[in-house]
């Protein structure tokens, strides 16, 4: 199966971007994590985008803030699907960190999932590699069916309760 | 190779959705384009979520405009990834579009792209399926450089103007 | 006479949500709480949607977060007035939540309220209820004016203070 | 059945507000259409709040855009549930009007609807009205199926088609 | 000279309130302080407003927030300026609150000052009180004096330091 | 009675604010109108700013678009009220005029009216004078009576209308 | 004296890039006109910037929109002062082009103008050479000067006219 | 080599504006440290303006909050190029300070960096000033190139980590 690389702008993004690295564990998926700078090391970007389908690699995601220009920087050099995974800046909650990643011109488009959706950057990553991996997208599955079994017992339990 | 699907909220949609069409007709993949509203037909939404994967779809782009509802509900039926494609509506060019779809909560995630990126949607689609069609991939590697080229050319020639 | 819904999108909601709750208590309304989630769970969200007529609810509370379908999902399904309860998401003070409830596409309406607004959500369907509940309407007509009261003491309060 | 009143602030939004007016005399609702402002015609609008419950109204819908007090001004003299309809303004396409009001204040709900959108705002009443008239209920049903089958055939239509 | 009231829609704006006070008490100028909700109590708006000049009313302050209606409700009644003093909300930081306030239709004029700007809107009373009181406009001068004295000492402080 | 000054920031606003002083002029107050921009020609904003009160001024109207600094920058050198009136900009409908006047540092108010609301510019600086001209409070109440009754004709028509 | 070069991201914006490109004209600078995109030939733009220095470029302006990463990829490849033009994008009038320039992390910063601001940036190029060029120090004095004669021409017809 | 001027419109802007001093002091560049409001003390912004050619500055770096003038006013005074820093006020987390800042009028450019960046705003006057001192220019290439090796020994410790 093909890697996920996990790249975020700077390494306090991390703990946000562990949400993401959590979810591909928990469906035994392969990744690297990385901290490149579109803006301070541009060379290593540049390089990452170049090189990632050669060495493995299947989804990029990408997590920055403020004027994130990482996805869009690294989906300049490859053709594989590059996840955008805005950080909550101090300025109008990550507005900037949303409109910076998901206004991308036609030509180089990332996929951009919710400010701080770490979670989401990880499924996302995850089912696009299942679908070539039917053992991932069975596991995706089971996912699926435990969540709206987590949430149907959530509802049970509140329909017990008294208020 | 697995087909894509365009679902527009609204058949009003389709001259910008049709964005979308013709970069996967350029790349040769195939697909099915539907008008299914999150609102209006739910049942429709809730039954092409459910049966993509078998009718062998690997990729869903939704394109909808304000409260946009579509991208996600289809998204809670399906482990395919969706791409969610917003459409610029009246109230602040589409603020509202973007924001009911790229906010989802964790669990189910959308990809989303652009305010009217319909092309950017098709390219997206086309790179999650690349992953597994190699032929597909070259034709992405050959889009890509052609785009430079043709920008490259548009510089030489602002270069030989004067202004 | 009809029973009232409160139904939230995620159980961490229940504490703003019970202040719809109280308020249907203060009148004396029956009401079913619930944990249903459009996108976790969006059978529970049909099924609840579907028969919520002939299970004896009059109007439906639907409170949500972030990209908060939940409202618009459940109208889909009913030709039951439903309250939307925007709850403050972690970006732009719940912007995302206001947009995705309120600006729902012709055809389908939801009744939106104040982010965070649970106390009106309880008011209004009780309004909603007393138009042919004359007991309840003048309950509302009594809290009415003892709100009013209330506000008349605080104001002779004020004048009697030097400040 | 009861009525519904359908109070504007300005004549100058009658274009928009006729999309209410419109629905409600497709349901066969009655009604009255009123220019009354919360600014202008103060008295006017403290008198129509104060006697809309004995002149047989059931449901007010108050348009207004800018600053739009109406609908809250209304609602302070009235214990009717009253559906507050936001004109598009010339700021922000109407965020002015819309949060004016949607951020009532606890104690005076208002039941608000997309901005610029009338036809819900005429729906809603029907689903209003409908709790104790159960032929409006029926329509409302009926309307309800139309709209679907309308969209279904849009659909059919789609695919029907060759792009 | 004439008096200045300051009107709140909630007791719980009395903090920031006393901002725009305590301006009013250093220039030697009579306020009344209230607490009147263009929801809860309208009568006691209308009445106010109606009454003002009678009673002696140069200036009216109205602090409000959310849908800060209170401002545009007392400015219905009465010719008198009346100063809007937008209270932060915990939607936006006021956004609501401000827009309701300023976004007035023509004909009924609300003089705005910032979102918290308590203190400017006891100024801006006495700037306006002082046309016809040479003695307030003297003490306006001495005030603004005094200002700039302040901010040039530390500004002189600033250059004597090192960092 | 003292004259209102009309400044503009740019001659291309001249047809807004002539909404302004066509009101001063129905209420026969003496205005001057300049054009005067706080960056282009500062001295002359300092010179007015500073000789307002001796040349007979009572209220200057400051209108501008953009970074609107004119209203701050004429009431640094003065301690007669300015009226702050935001120019529709190209970017956001003027917001970035609307909060460049509005948010004022405390100790230097502006009375900011709506984005492009100069008739009520007009009309403010009207009450401002009126509190020391019994004849011009006397005009701005037949003014107000009017409008209202002009209101109430529009809503007689509308009610005897049929749609 | 060193050179300016003005870059834009799409040829389609050469309209409004022209306003900086006149200005340069107007002082005398030597410029260069360019289509580079960060995103379809991100090599043109790390080649331009790698070189700029030797290239004899003093100052680099840099107009793009949407995700509007130009500016700031360029500024990650030198360490010239870069200039970032946002242009006017189809959402909310730029200020997606805006965020994405001027919300640059630490270390690469962008000196950004208005949204669609070029003769500014022309202006702001010819400040920064002109710390060094005396001859140029001298023009921006005397455009400074005769724009502030215009605009007191401009006063001085307004008021000569009557209204 | 000329100065750098810090001027901040508040003494409470100062942990802020350090940053950028802080900055300067790293580059060997000579600053002196203001406080100048743009409104309280307007004619020493006038001043300061006037005169910062002949008493030796380069470059002015302003930093204010809310309806942030500052730096609008003193480049109406001066052809030097004005670094604006927006401080980040309690309204939106700065957009009041940044569009106040960055929209500035055709004339009078302003360069604007991040809200709060005021570590780029030291740097960015580095590069200004370092087009005419070589040394300063090494200097900023030193630490472009120390800040790459930074995030690239980050790069290679998250590498080694395990999570």
């Amino acid at each position: 199966m093909k890697k996920v690389a996990v790249i975020m702008g700077s390494d306090s993004d991390l703990p946000v971007v562990l949400g993401a690295v959590e979810k591909l564990k928990s469906f035994g998926i392969s990744y690297e994590i990385r901290v490149i700078s579109a803006h301070r090391t541009p060379e290593a970007a540049e390089e990452f985008g170049r090189k990632a389908i050669e060495r493995g690699f299947g989804v990029i995601i990408a997590a920055a803030g403020k004027a994130a220009h990482l996805a869009g920087v690294i989906a300049a050099y490859t053709t594989l699907p590059v996840i955008g995974l805005p950080i909550k800046s101090t300025f109008m909650d990550g507005l900037d960190s949303l409109l910076s990643m998901v206004q991308m011109p036609a030509g180089i488009p990332v996929a951009v999932v919710a400010v701080g959706g770490a979670e989401n950057a990880g499924i996302l990553a995850a089912q696009i590699l299942a679908l070539s991996e039917p053992d991932l997208a069975k596991k995706l599955a089971v996912f699926k069916r435990s969540m709206a079994e987590e949430y149907a017992a959530k509802d049970r339990k509140m329909q017990s309760e008294s208020f």
